[in-house]
């Protein structure tokens, strides 16, 4: 199964966006219309990139594009789960890859739990080694302690405080993971089939067939059709385009 | 004193190139035509940015474009000193900036002795409390000791052994590292002044009065005006586009 993407706007601007689409060349939503298991039963799940690695821009392609007040944090349960690749390949925004699943680590991110999944890239040369979290333990060692160090202080430069984790920053090992994304998985079916609160999220997709939520390809297509033309990326401002020093 | 750049070919192809104007908009050579000092007497000096932060691509744009046989190794040291920013903006290519000189690690880069110097950008909003070498230690602890970790390390991905350092990997202090620079300094004039083997560097200039190697205004533009049309950046090859772990 393989997406594409087609940017619109300018990058690095507000009406910057990513729309997908399947290898029909069907737009399709990223966060409703790629099913979760890549290979079913086999531990090999689907994920979008949604910051490379040496990028910060968050995209939030799911959040309703009608609802501008801001207060999506109550919505947060329902975002699609978070993972970290710890793969060698440096994806590009909008990636579908496909993902091994190994652990999990219950950050608390300005008082919601925000799990994120430890994966690994299926393409990743050594990724046949890499069957749990004690494989990374073993294979990488203070890769996970590093791990937990960059969740903890990633908002710090944004003056917030640092982040907090659920079971004494400890990781999960993979079954758990997994039965974490199969619960996440079920909110978001009672989301799709309107048996819970949207609550300004955006349910639209074109492939969901017994969800109240589906449209039309030529629906989707007028979406983008709307959006701003794909120009010249503006450059980053030097306000937020910084590094700091940060000790433990 | 102000510099800016024009870019020509595609950014990540062999044809990309970076010329440099100053600010009455005359072409001039980043190696040979941009003042040491920019105040004099003042240890604030110019430096110009190779590699930005978050990128990999060395620009070597002081090299002899005619000269392509790639053995420019035993040039090594009539290249321009290296520095290491420690301040908090992420540059952009070719931009050229007034930095305080700190101090300098010896590396040892496959044989040859390669200063790393030490300085942070005047412009950082830390800048004044930063003077010499043991600012750095007091103030961001734990800073020289990752530097040198990482100037050991990079080059282990390409398959190369470790860097090695001089003096133990002690960090020279501000005196020291000015002492260095006002050596490499000398080596430079001696080039430009043609009392030196250039070696295959090229020493074309457009501002150094005296120098053998000075050309017109005209001569400089007509090799920009020979240079490939700037077009859109070809994608990073995914063969080079990776990171990696990497344990002391």
């Amino acid at each position: 199964m393989s997406f594409t993407i087609e940017e619109r706007g300018r990058p690095n601007t507000q009406d910057y966006r990513v729309y997908f689409k399947n290898s029909e060349g069907k737009y399709v939503s990223p966060f409703h219309d790629i099913p979760i298991y890549a290979e079913e039963g086999k531990n090999i799940f689907h994920a979008v990139v949604e910051v490379p690695r040496w990028t910060n821009a968050k995209m939030e392609t799911w959040e309703d594009p009608g609802h501008k007040d801001g207060d999506t944090g109550c919505c947060g349960d329902n975002d699609p789960i978070d993972i970290c690749d710890i793969g060698n390949k440096v994806c590009s925004r909008g990636e579908v890859i496909c993902v091994k699943v190994l652990g999990a680590l219950a950050l608390i991110d300005e008082g919601e739990t925000d799990w994120k999944v430890i994966v690994i890239n299926v393409e990743d040369p050594e990724a046949e080694d890499f069957n749990d979290i004690d494989d990374v333990r073993r294979l990488k060692p203070g890769y996970l302690e590093a791990t937990v160090d960059w969740f903890r202080m990633y908002k710090v430069p944004d003056g917030k405080p640092e982040n907090q984790f659920a079971f004494n920053a400890e990781f999960k090992n993979r079954d758990f993971a997994i039965k974490t994304i199969k619960e996440t998985h079920g909110f978001w079916k009672a989301l799709v089939m309107k048996k819970t609160e949207a609550g300004g999220l955006n349910c639209m997709n074109t492939c969901v067939s017994d969800s109240s939520f589906i449209c039309s390809s030529n629906d989707a297509k007028a979406i983008v059709d709307s959006a701003s033309v794909y120009g010249e990326a503006e450059p980053i401002p030097s306000s937020v385009d910084k590094w700091f020093y940060y000790s433990k």
